[in-house]
């Protein structure tokens, strides 16, 4: 009997998702009717990303997941209509963008390109400091987290990971808690945020710990927009306390024209790009939690309501 | 009985070189007088750098070997008064810092960031390919170029490796020879050049050469400013072929201020700092070698002078 698997997301992804999705159910064996038009309640699996018709759960009485496309369900954890198991994605594409995406920018900054690029440097021979002078602290350890700091790491940087329970991944330094984040900040030349959006890490970088950094600090921030006190980060920026900041993520997307990031000289702005979720290797996720569910195993990348990620 | 050590170099180097390499040559356990005033004839070893006043080696009779202090030795191997053995540096600050600088400006270009950078970009969302679909070429595999194949093969970065002579180097694709150096360019996304300046590959990359390119590569030099033709690359700058260079050594440096690649849309200058030699780290490698002179040992990183590097 074949499954009916209802596409819920923006019509303009269709296209992107419906051949490397169908192929991956194909290939993991499974009979599936793959549509964005089955009806809510005849759907078996929902896959799922925001900005589709779909925001009401309660018809979908059948379904027996839910399969984000998207890393972060901030804005989906949070709908009480959903009463079916929710996964993120955990796609290894997009850890690998991610990866790309973190690791360029710090090197930019550590080896001070902007100069140079923007042809503002001349003649003038200083050579930046090796990257074992130059300590990066991240914040979040989760798969794109820890990801990131084997990356800088392996570079030679000296990384500091922290997050909001304990973890110990061999090769950094973890710190955990309030205190924990106020020792990584105290350290962080450049200071990366790939933390999940909660109602506990909202505004986490605030004016009283973006005063914890040390002068003229970098911040790289693909997390989430959420993360960050924009009017204490842009006070922060006209003092130099924070020297850059590369912001990827924003809590109004796309970020509207009059927004001072857009102008500030100590920002640049990439239009969250820093990690997409790719339809070839997402779809093998998808697919491969389908055939887990139907075999009777327990759902990979279940999302924790009560953590909110 | 103490050695005379010869520092040789442009005066204003001493101060930089006088601790470390005092530091350094106690550490081996070597009873040494390190000054820039030994005469010549007294000297029992020369420590060198092109710059300063000794450019004829005659007088040097007592002299065991020459060490010079860069990687890059073409202006000295050329002197047809330097008789005595020559050892060039292989100095791992200095293969660091070539990692971080190639690593951060193939990512640069990956990523796109100048865009971003120069505020030209708006909020476009066209993700990059992941590095798996971004061929790099290398050309030079010595221990410079090999350090940088491995930090980039690690990030997931395709790479063929070109040299002149054939080498073996697990990982990459490596070619050698001129029917080599075709397939090797004609794969380049990204061109990395970081052989020795020799009369072999002087004006390697020639209009000929630079055609095989695919169309819009990037070039960038962090090797030697005389590997390229700039007439060549300037021409194929201009008509796309080479979608941008980033070029950190020059055939005149500093670059002199009306040079065409100063103001060229296409072209990123960086003044020579892709991989200084680091006092610390260069001065162990210049005792350590002292020492197994003394010991009778051979020299390491002995220059060849029939190759010229």
């Amino acid at each position: 009997m074949s499954l009916n698997i209802l596409f819920a997301a923006r019509a303009d992804r269709w296209p992107l998702w419906r051949a490397p999705l169908q192929a991956a159910l194909t290939a993991e064996g499974l009979a599936a009717d793959l549509s964005p038009d089955h009806p809510p309640e005849t759907a078996d699996y929902i896959v799922y990303a925001p900005g589709g018709p779909l925001t009401d759960f309660t018809p979908c009485t059948r379904a027996k997941a839910v399969l984000c496309l998207w890393a972060g369900v901030e804005s989906i954890v949070t709908n009480p209509t959903l009463t079916q198991p929710l996964a993120r994605m955990v796609d290894p594409g997009l850890t690998q963008g991610m990866v790309e995406y973190v690791t360029g920018h710090v090197l930019r900054h550590h080896l001070g390109m902007d100069a140079h690029i923007l042809r503002q440097a001349g003649w003038r021979q200083v050579a930046p400091p090796l990257a074992s002078e130059r300590s990066v602290t991240l914040l979040g350890l989760g798969a794109l987290g820890q990801a990131c700091a084997r990356a800088l790491t392996a570079l030679g940087f000296p990384v500091t990971g922290w997050s909001r329970t304990a973890h110990d991944v061999p090769g950094l330094t973890c710190l955990h808690g309030d205190a924990g984040l106020a020792r990584a900040l105290s350290t962080a030349q450049i200071l990366v945020t790939l933390l999940p959006l909660t109602p506990d890490t909202e505004n986490l970088l605030d004016a009283r710990r973006l005063a914890l950094l040390p002068r003229g600090a970098t911040l790289i921030n693909p997390g989430r927009g959420g993360l960050i006190d924009d009017t204490a980060l842009l006070a922060a920026l006209d003092t130099g306390q924070v020297g850059h900041a590369t912001l990827d993520v924003f809590r109004i997307e796309p970020l509207p024209p009059d927004h001072p990031y857009w102008s500030h000289p100590r920002v640049t702005v990439t239009p969250h790009i820093a990690a997409d979720t790719r339809p070839e290797t997402a779809s093998r996720v998808i697919a491969a939690n389908i055939r887990r569910s139907e075999a009777g195993q327990p759902l990979l990348h279940m999302v924790d309501r009560a953590r909110g990620y």
